[in-house]
């Protein structure tokens, strides 16, 4: 591995966001979910939470597995809502659905130095009753035109780098916040295997 | 037409800003350029420029038709990239490209309470070098992570989403500013037809 290499593995490391995750309810479309880890990876998200309890759980989530996101981030499959929600609460402070629902608050009002694990529904129902229930709150992105259609991955995308603008200017990134035990765990995930990938043309 | 659409009508019509506007340099994705479309609506960007000199241009936008954004978009097409910039100089005060090459801002230090074109470019190379030349800057979405990838629908969502935030913020989304005429012309496109289309179920 050359020092540069190296240097670039231990910046992301170091700005990983222990304190934000995102959770995928039924996410259907392969694109999405891709797309969302691509903007975790982004903005140093490490853990998505993806709730499979209708339908069969998607298998293939990159289109080109050469750039393959999931490489950079770590994938928690559950087929159960409460279960997924009882890892949640044991790791996040408070749990936001992204519904178009009533009562929710825009996320320029949300304060995102919380810990946060932020739910994101089904491209057609949204996010489930079930889990708006079980949620300490429900946000939404403020939108000014004829459509309330915006992309699923859009939409998370949105509501992330408006975590990253916040959790910045708080000083978030300014130092390593994954536990050591955590680190070198990650730290090995994305190492396995180095010597025999070229990752620097994969990546 | 029912008093609340009228409402819904006006009240997207009276937030458009005339004075930010998005450009697609040979954006091959009909997915990507119909995501654009949506969160263009979305915070009430009016004009798409379409840049199309390498390759057809795509025809089909939409995949869904029922809920075409280009109903409630203007989008112009372009097969000359100087003939749309000089058509976007006389009408913005500034050409912003997001182009991953050095010397960018990045879009948090960016004023977007100023008049702006924002280029995005195609999804492997990017803003070309031509159209970089004659901007007036080049921007960039700060990642802290291990890929350099954002899919292109999800890099325009944040950067307008940015410019909805400071926009919003400094009152442009309190007062109609479209000029009259063109507010009649958007009218007239968003109404043409209404009595035949059962908008309230296809938006």
């Amino acid at each position: 591995m050359t020092p540069e290499r190296r240097g670039k593995l231990l910046n992301a490391l170091n700005k990983r966001q222990p304190d934000l995750a995102v959770v995928l309810e039924n996410v259907e479309d392969p694109r999405n979910v891709t797309a969302v880890m691509r903007s975790c990876d982004a903005v140093g998200i490490q853990d998505i939470y993806i709730i499979t309890n209708q339908g069969p759980r998607p298998e293939k989530y990159s289109f080109v597995s050469a750039r393959s996101a999931d490489k950079w981030v770590n994938l928690h499959h559950f087929d159960n809502l409460e279960a997924c929600v009882k890892v949640l609460r044991s790791k996040y402070n408070r749990l936001l659905t992204t519904s178009l629902a009533d009562n929710s608050v825009e996320i320029y009002e949300v304060d995102f130095t919380q810990s946060t694990a932020l739910v994101f529904g089904n491209e057609r129902r949204g996010v489930s009753a079930e889990m708006c229930a079980l949620a300490d709150g429900n946000i939404n992105i403020p939108q000014v035109g004829m459509l309330q259609s915006l992309n699923i991955s859009v939409a998370c995308a949105v509501c992330i780098y408006e975590a990253f603008r916040q959790k910045k200017a708080a000083g978030h990134y300014d130092q390593a916040a994954l536990e050591p035990a955590r680190m070198n765990a990650v730290w090995e995930s994305w190492t396995e295997g180095y010597e025999t990938a070229n990752w620097d043309v994969e990546e």
